[in-house]
């Protein structure tokens, strides 16, 4: 097994140490060996490294401090503008201005940068991952220029950690895996697999700060509401129109 | 660098012989180390093993032959049914059944499938990834029984290798990469991009054998066409609202 798959956590923390153009390059360029749709590659990645950039970018993500902290920030893209324009080249129809599409080319960056953060991670960088990103996706079409066919997926921040957290809890093993069929939870499997996170004094800390009954209340009422999941989903939907992918 | 990601390709043939649940366990459960939104883990995954269902499961994949060959398909799913069978336990109002809770649920699913990946081949194990998933969403989800708030987003299949293929080409890196700011492609950029790929005999073979002019008609005329990109779009929203994420 790969330890630094074992032993990781996302770092927030990073050294004022920059992170050499060589080393990323060649992370991202043997991060392309993952599986890809067809090999059609349907995806980009902006590396921000300005700090005019990345105060740019902060908004986006809600001024999270590893934004402007980290020595690199990368966007990863959606990318269907590259392989139309191609066919466009070639005398052939492109036909990708489509749902379908955008969920192919998605599953490509998501795929794309999975692989970079292993591979990252095991050249001793610590990444954080900025699931902000597809809830401000205008913001960031805006400042990266980003044109029709391309919408940005995943943000992670990169660099050298100058912090060692805890990691922390996952769920049991049951809990993610169905044989065969779904089998669908019942109160008291719900019960015994959250026991343990419920458990954690990290926990039951939250809940105290948040001036909640359960943890579970801390995500429905304070970290994802589901009037903000509403409000950004219909954001959502008008930025997929505004880069072409739905009509 | 990991060689096994360097060296990595995608397996279709496998040995017959079976994988260890054991050791399925473990890869399942290391991967869930991976980044996940909010620390809530929004996905599953099915293990189908059985030759029935495997049979069963074929179809929604267009028959390739791997489904069936395979000693292990793994269909992982985005999956906000657990945590909100969770929050009305906790006295929380659950607020999940939206799109952008899809898209972040679909996220954790694939950043999790390509953790599992990487873990799987440096165990040894071949994958294959069948994209075909999202594009019959509904054979899957009866298969397997998912309820609502239950998505397949990523097929696997998974088995000792009984063959070697040569890598596919890939872009070269400048193909993918931009700094600080989209930078939109000229013609003479993807004429350079795309020399390397068109040049190769496969790739030759393969407009000769589908009687195209150019390797992109073959992609828009053959293999990822306008007519069922759109209808496959029009399929999966259907399938988004049967299984709650939208209305």
């Amino acid at each position: 097994m790969i330890e630094s798959v074992k032993n990781r956590r996302s770092i927030r923390k990073y050294k004022q140490q920059d992170i050499d153009p060589n080393l990323l390059n060649d992370l991202l360029s043997t991060a392309s060996r993952v599986s890809t749709i067809g090999n059609m590659q349907v995806y980009s990645v902006v590396v921000t490294r300005d700090a005019e950039m990345k105060a740019k970018l902060a908004p986006a993500h809600f001024n999270q401090p590893m934004v402007k902290g980290a020595p690199v920030v990368l966007t990863f893209c959606a990318d269907f503008n590259r392989f139309t324009k191609w066919c466009e080249l070639r005398n052939a129809k492109p036909g990708y201005a489509n749902f379908l599409s955008f969920m192919n080319a998605a599953t490509d960056a998501l795929l794309y940068t999975q692989n970079f953060c292993t591979l990252a991670e095991e050249a001793g960088l610590g990444i954080c991952y900025l699931g902000t990103v597809i809830y401000n996706p205008q913001q960031v079409i805006e400042t990266l220029h980003l044109p029709n066919l391309v919408f940005p997926i995943a943000t992670i921040t990169l660099g050298y950690p100058d912090e060692c957290p805890a990691q922390p809890d996952r769920l049991p093993i049951e809990a993610i895996v169905h044989e065969e069929r779904y089998c669908d939870y019942t109160s008291e499997m719900i019960d015994k697999l959250y026991a343990y996170k419920e458990s954690l004094p990290e926990n039951k800390q939250f809940i105290a700060e948040n001036n909640k009954e359960t943890l579970a209340q801390v995500f429905t009422d304070v970290r994802y509401k589901k009037s903000d999941n509403e409000f950004m989903s219909d954001n959502f939907f008008k930025a997929l129109k505004q880069q072409g992918f739905i009509e």
